[in-house]
Order: C-alpha cells, then sequence, then structure tokens
C-alpha cells in the first residue's frame, strides 16, 4: 500500500474538519451589531484553529512525503492523529462560546497536547520503518518543535485555571513557532513531489 | 471503469463520515465539568465507531485494491455498503444521546450487521468477476472474520435488550479482532500499491 | 483543461450531498421504538434520494469519461448539475418530515425536473464539443431513458396535489428504470478507463 | 512539493463550502406555500454565493494550473484565501435570513472584498516565484476584472447602508463579469492539463 491514498484519506478528513468548524459559529437571527459582535470571541477561536489545522495539514503533507510504504502501525498511527484533529471543531466551539473559560480553555490545551503526541507518533511509525538510515530522522533533526509545543500546551493547560490569558498567549506563540514551514523536511528530502 | 474512481468517492464518503459523527457531540452552552460529562457517553460512542468507520476505510482499500475492473454489479455493491455506514453518525448519536438504553444498542447492532453483510456482498461481487482462480478468493482463505463478525452483532442484537453490556462487550470485541488489518490479503496480493 | 478535476470536484460535491442528507434525520432524544417510527418516512425519502444521487454519480462518470477537453459551457453546465443535485437534502428532509405531503412531494418532483434537465444540457454541451462525429451521441442513441423521465417527473408534478402515492410510485420507477447502469456507454466507449 | 496536493486539498474545501452552504436553508416543519416563501431570500443568497465558489474554483484552478512549484508563500496564501471563502456559508445565511438588511449586506460584501484581495495576494506570490518572464503575469494581462472587483465591492460595503439594492445590483454585476472563465490565462498557457 502506498502513502497516496492515506494521504488523499487524511487530506478529505482535513479539509471537512477546517470547514464544518464554521458550523459552531451560529448564524445570528438579528441584523445587529450586537448579535455580530456576539460573536467575536468565538471567530477569534475558529481563526486560531483554523492556522492550526492549517500547520497540521502543510507538516502531515511533508511527513507523509518522506514516507514510502505504509504499513499498519503508520495506518492506524495517522487515523489516530486525525481522531484527536477531528475534535477541534467541538473543543473550538466550547472554548469560543463561552469566552475562552478555564475549563473549555484547559481542554483545547489537552486536545492540541494530544493532537502534538499523535503527530509525533505518527512521525516514529515512520522513521521505525525507515531503519537506521532513516532520512526523515536526520531531516527533523533534534526536533525543538517537536519537543517544544507538547510542554507548552502543558503549561497551557495548567494556566488556563489560574490565568487564561498565559494559555491564550502560548496558544498563539506556539502557532507562530509551525507557521514557519518544516524547511528542514524540505531541504534534506530529494526533490520528487 | 477502473476502480480509482470507485476509491476515489468511497475515501470522501467515509472521510465525510467519520468527521460528521463528531457533530452529533454538541458543544454544551455551559463551561462546566458537569456540561463536559454529560456528554461521556456520547463520546464514547464516537470513539467507537470512529475505530470502525477505520476499520472499514482500511478493509475497503485492501478490497478495492484487489480489483482491476468495476462493472454494474460492483458498484452498486459499493454503494449498497456506504449507505450503511452512512446511518453510522444517526445510530451513534442516538445510542451516546440515550446512554446505551437498548433500543438504541440492538439498532446499532442492526446497522453493524447490515454493513457487514453489505461489505460480504461486495467482497463476493468481486470475486464473482475474478471467476475460478479469483486471488481475492485464495486470500481470504477461510475468512472467519468475515463470518463471525456478524454472527457476533446478532448476539449483540439480542443481548442489548437482556444485558446492555454484553453487546457493549461484542462492539469491542469485534473492533480488536478486525483491528490487525487484513494481513491476508496484503501477503497474497502483488504489490503493485 | 482536462476532465480529471471537473471530475475529482464533483465527486466531492456528490459524496458531501449524499452523506449530508443523512443529517436530515435528526437523532430523537428519547431511546423509544414511537421515537425512531416517527423517522420512518424521513428515512425512506433518505433511500430513495441516496438511490438517486448513486444513479446520478454513476451516470456522471460516463458522461464525463466520455468528455476528454473541458471548456467554459461544460465546466459551467456541470456546476448547474451540481447545483441542482445539491438541494437534494432539504427537498428529501421537507418531503420526509411532511410525510410526503403534497406541496414538498411536488418540489420534490420538480427538483429532480431541473436535475434531469441540467444533465442533459451538460450531455448536449459534451456533444457540441465533440463535434458532428460524437463518440457520445452515438453512444446514447435515441436515449429513450434520457427524454422520459422529465416527462415522467412532470407527471409526478402534477400527480403530487391530486394522488401523492402515484407521485411516489413514479419516482421509484424512475429510479429502477435508471438503476441499471449506462451500457449504451460503456458498450461503445474505448476502454480507456 | 507538487502543486496537485495543493489543488486537491483546495477542491476539497471548495466542495464543502459550496455544499454546507445549502444547511443554512433550514428545512421548514410546515408542508405549506408560506413555510417555503420565507425561505425565498435565502434561496437566493445561496445562489449567489453559490456562483461566486463556482467562479472562485474556475479561477483558481487556472490560477494554480499556472503554478508548477509550490513555496510556503503560497501555500499560506492559499490557505488565507480558503479561510475568507470558508466565511462564506455564513455571510450568506445571515444575509438571506435577515432579508438583505444592511448590516448583514455590508459584511458579505466586505467578506467578498477580503477573498478578492487574497485571490490577487496568491496570485502574487505565484507571480513572483516565476519571477521576470512570468507566464501568469503575462497571461493576466493588465488584470482589469481582479482590479474593478474589489472597488466595486467597495463601493458595495457603503452602498449597503444607503441603498440596499445598489449593493445587490453590484454582487449581480461582479458575478456576471467574472462568469466568463479567464480565457486570457487558458489562450497563453501551454496545454498541459
Amino acid at each position: 500500500m502506498g502513502s497516496n491514498r492515506l494521504e488523499a484519506f487524511s487530506d478529505g478528513v482535513l479539509a471537512i474538519i477546517i470547514t464544518i468548524m464554521v458550523l459552531e459559529m451560529k448564524v445570528p437571527h438579528e441584523p445587529s451589531l450586537e448579535a455580530l459582535s456576539a460573536l467575536a470571541l468565538v471567530f477569534l477561536s475558529y481563526v486560531l484553529s483554523f492556522i492550526y489545522v492549517g500547520i497540521y495539514w502543510n507538516n502531515h503533507h511533508h511527513l507523509l512525503h518522506a514516507c514510502k510504504t505504509v504499513n499498519g502501525r503508520i495506518l492506524w498511527a495517522n487515523l489516530h492523529l486525525l481522531f484527536w484533529l477531528s475534535l477541534f471543531p467541538f473543543v473550538t466551539g466550547w472554548m469560543g462560546e463561552n469566552h475562552f473559560a478555564p475549563l473549555p480553555t484547559a481542554l483545547y490545551a489537552l486536545i492540541l497536547l494530544a493532537a502534538a503526541l499523535a503527530y509525533w507518533l505518527l512521525q516514529q511509525a515512520i522513521i521505525a520503518t525507515q531503519g537506521e538510515a532513516s532520512a526523515l530522522r536526520s531531516a527533523i533533526g533534534r526536533d525543538w518543535k517537536g519537543k517544544a509545543s507538547p510542554l507548552l500546551y502543558l503549561v497551557a493547560v495548567a494556566a488556563a485555571f489560574y490565568a487564561v490569558w498565559l494559555a491564550q498567549i502560548i496558544f498563539a506563540l506556539v502557532a507562530l513557532i509551525w507557521l514557519v514551514p518544516d524547511r528542514r523536511i524540505e531541504r534534506s528530502m530529494p526533490q520528487d513531489a
């Protein structure tokens, strides 16, 4: 089994996740500015999650591109990642509708953490297939982004209960860190897109 | 007609099914732990169905991979399978929201049964096209998984009314059985993914 | 512009239409047989529409397969067809929820009629591109199915107000007529899927 | 990274946007003509947005077709465009449900404006990659459509508060201007679809 179908299926799921998130932003029944501004925080959380899914889509592509053959472990590691990402619309809606209250914010951070760990597991599964001389392993190098993100999410989980604004800063910060496409992989991989 | 477009269309439908199921988990309006824990069983049923659709996606891929040409019978057998799978979001939501009550649990088992039979019909349709020396037929061998699952679902339908926990154990058990990718087909098929 | 991307986009839209239709079947809050049986007609209308979208997907594939190059007219004729098909979830839900009442049934027939005409326009657009010696034109021959369906839908529109059962019989009948894949095109087209 | 996966992902997102917009047209609970006609303006706004998304899909295809390699800037410019397009279902529903009231109409124009600017940014990003002798730059020529549209949307934003009908005429007018496929690119690009 090649990685093409895995990629196509993941693309489909990610495209749906990124699009149905907008459905949590319920159309108000009033044509007033008040009705619209009541949605401001729902909108903000939507923007945040849109960027996160965009980052995952981008990095996921680079990851699968480095993966020539797919076995059962990779396949389920990938579905495991998609599972946590599929919860984004739910936690995004909950956090936005409740104006970034502590509990929803902590859950949002927790789902980000779970997705980051799932991504790491998928990466390990692909490296394991490639063996000692794994091109992906040397490409990601020390992987400081991949190691720092879960730690930052963990801080955000705790921060949500004491200083919600800190959790929010962390969300924005990690997004910024990853917004730069993963040039490490791009650079060291052979060009055969 | 090659099997590529059938695969792409099925992938699209499966990606949508697996993703819209999460919409049944309605975002609560309260930022409290009570509001969240009220969704625990809806979440659990979502996890279960996510795994089932993942299994179907995986096995469906192996099945179509064994199928080089598509005729009307295969095409409609495939749509028939997708039809039953499209009911997963409904039965998942009904079972979860009603805390695994007998009737919704029985219906869930019934839809699993219908999907399993539809899968078997699709398998037969592909084998019929390949004739006596069907590579797929020898690949699936005695197909004990394919034969045991419908029987177990049938038991679950009945068990739902007398001992709901038994039905739930069966759901988990069958998922576990299938979680292992179908190595039989993988092993005996020529490698031309 | 080749027909591949047109096909992929149409597949995506059709896959979404066929899957979100099920969302009109709202999950009942009660775990009772009454709650479930209240949905019987919604379910029936879902089955009907699922078959219709399946038929359109199937015939649409054969149609585009006969089309090598895409121009603006074909592109918009295709979007025009997708537009009417995108209304299926709405009319399906309306007809089902209102127990096949006259007006929703008539609207359902009207949308079927519009989709049939849009399909015919798309067919004409493709034939026009191929010129006098159009392979598609000779393939569809006298196209009695394509000509009879709109007439039958028109009868159903009128029948809905006087004898709803007649409209329903027509829906089932036309579905049966088309359920047989379009062998005419399959037979006369070169095999290069 | 080739443009194929970018195209496939964008196609998926556009297919979902164009289809879930119809979900804003809530199925009425009454089988009466009053219930249906209450949706007339929601339907009209749906038709308008369907045409706009169709235009974007069409032009987007021509744009990406002119783009052979994808870098980080193009990738994020594309996601940025998809972001604004993903808000179409929301603004379409808000404008339709509130009978083209001033504020929702102005917001609709604003989102059209944002999408137009995002499209222009994507175009610039692709041209920048191609360098001085950019085939795309010479293909779009003076790009009067691309320059006139944002200005017209800007007029519509203001007009919405003083003369809603003028904003509506502008929406229809710009759609008409773009309905003609972008022949400039089609003509000057090498035929290798």
